[in-house]
């Protein structure tokens, strides 16, 4: 049985594109593929930049329950919160002696900043804290404290599960076979969904629609997306139409034909815009019901992470019972 | 009451000059002053170096049996390793978030590493491994996490406790009161003991006196002291002699004037060697004894650090409650 292990960043209210981009699939990939899933909510891994504890927690929960209420079973696959795991900190630190500074001087995400900085003529590390220089091997450990097989994750994240597997990799050589070496899998690819503006949908560039906004906002945003100036009962083009690709995420084969077809025929943008807001909020409605109802019962949402990091800790301590045994003979 | 920390190498074989240096003053500082004290197998450090699982695990016990041999008195120092108190790995990992990367640069021990490197024209960060570049944060972890005071210290480790408190401070400013910060305190300075050379006793000098060695390769190694050629019955000067210094260690004023006299007497060479060893033998054959019994008796020893681990964690869990309070609202 393989292992697949996914990280879910514990920042801000969550979108339309996080839903269609990653939340989705990765439900659905646990639905339909036999093995052991593990998800869990890399909070630790935000301290870098959340300063703030209620950001802190709340952002936990918005998380777990924007999860819970798209329908992630927590029976299917493991739900837990890193900072419920000590042991990922220890092992961070293993693993942090057997990694070559150098490894990490030349990780994508630090690379950049220094750039950044270079350029700016400012000091190469400025604003860098220790805790994002080491950012690699705290998601190593994440990954092999847990024996993952396989790490679904995006291109621009492929760098980090190779640097776990050469942490893995030298570890074993050392030491013997003592970790799992995880392979990356380009994730199971979710739907490039447009922001209001037309661009993709992206926090960075404030076009978003947030997940939970009640219905009569929900109806408001969908209404400020752009449009070209085609009047009504003019024919309009699907291709390059926000409106379109919106719903596209949220329909049927069919019923995009059919939408099509109205789109050819000249349906106006008033018009186009109520039919997407029907399609979203017709899936949405059920899961926003159940997404404040779990920020109501937070005590609900505690009992699943905390359910989910038992399961998760009985395979971390098998595994560091066999780091511990290995190199250190304890 | 004030907490004092002291960490503890976990390196190879002790020797004399750890014994006066650092050990002895160190158990009787314990001894003498009232408040907590802490004293830490610092193991999870040396994995920065030490890469074989079984010298991990023996010089961990030799450490610990040395200790105890030489008086450690568990019931008023709190004696664990560091590896047992999972919680400084996860404050590791909080503190790292809230310490700026430069800081790290800046730590001497790193800095002289980079230096070396460059004079020899290699890559700055030539055979420096993660765990090192991070060592200043572990050992503010090993500090913060017990609340406290005082961290008894030699010259070159004053930088580390700056940092602690530094970290500390941040935190502190940043969340409000959470962590104590600490000051140092130049140690209970040991007495300079010369080795077999006559240079300080040092195992970079390779002219070390190993503290349990059986007696008969005790006196080997004490009638190997380098003397000068003053012949029997000339009368000797005590300046600069290794055997008359050496014998300051383990005697008191009065024994030390007689021995004085003696030389100015003219002892010869060979009775001074035999004194000083009836001097250091009689000081180290009762621990000696207690070392070997320890030493085959390892259960004892498990059980020493697993209380010691028990009521450290204790206090560790108390701080953490407050950290993961103050900073994450969990």
């Amino acid at each position: 049985m393989k292992t697949y292990l996914t990280g879910i960043k514990a920042t801000g209210s969550q979108h339309l594109g996080n839903m269609v981009g990653a939340i989705r699939p990765a439900i659905e990939f646990s639905q339909n593929e036999s093995g052991r899933f593990l998800y869990f909510i890399a909070d630790y891994h935000s301290l870098t930049t959340v300063k703030k504890a209620k950001d802190f927690s709340e952002y936990v929960y918005e998380v777990a329950a924007t999860w819970l209420a798209l329908g992630l079973d927590p029976e299917k696959a493991i739900l837990y919160k890193q900072s419920d795991i000590p042991e990922i900190f220890e092992l961070t630190w293993i693993l942090a002696c057997n990694t070559p500074k150098g490894d990490l001087n030349r990780a994508h995400a630090y690379k950049a900043i220094v750039q950044d900085n270079e350029e700016a003529g400012r000091d190469p590390d400025k604003s860098v804290n220790a805790g994002l220089f080491n950012y690699p091997v705290l998601m190593a450990a994440d990954i092999l404290l847990f024996d993952t097989n396989i790490v679904p994750v995006g291109k621009d994240q492929v760098q980090h599960v190779e640097m776990a597997r050469s942490m893995a990799q030298r570890i074993n050589q050392l030491y013997g076979d003592t970790l799992v070496e995880p392979q990356e899998a380009l994730s199971v690819s979710g739907q490039y969904i447009p922001g209001l503006d037309g661009q993709k949908m992206s926090k960075s560039y404030d076009n978003t629609i947030p997940l939970w906004v009640p219905e009569k906002r929900l109806k408001k945003l969908i209404n400020k997306i752009a449009t070209d100036s085609t009047g009504p009962d003019e024919p309009k083009s699907t291709e390059g139409s926000a409106i379109f690709d919106i719903y596209k995420c949220f329909s049927t084969k069919e019923e995009q034909d059919a939408f099509a077809k109205q789109f050819a025929e000249g349906i106006s943008w008033g018009e186009a815009k109520a039919a997407l807001f029907e399609k979203v909020n017709a899936e949405l409605a059920g899961p926003r019901e159940e997404y404040e109802r779990l920020m109501n019962n937070r005590s609900e949402i505690d009992a699943v992470l905390e359910t989910g990091a038992k399961k998760a800790r009985a395979i971390a301590q098998e595994t560091m019972k066999r780091v511990r045994k290995n190199l250190t003979n304890f």
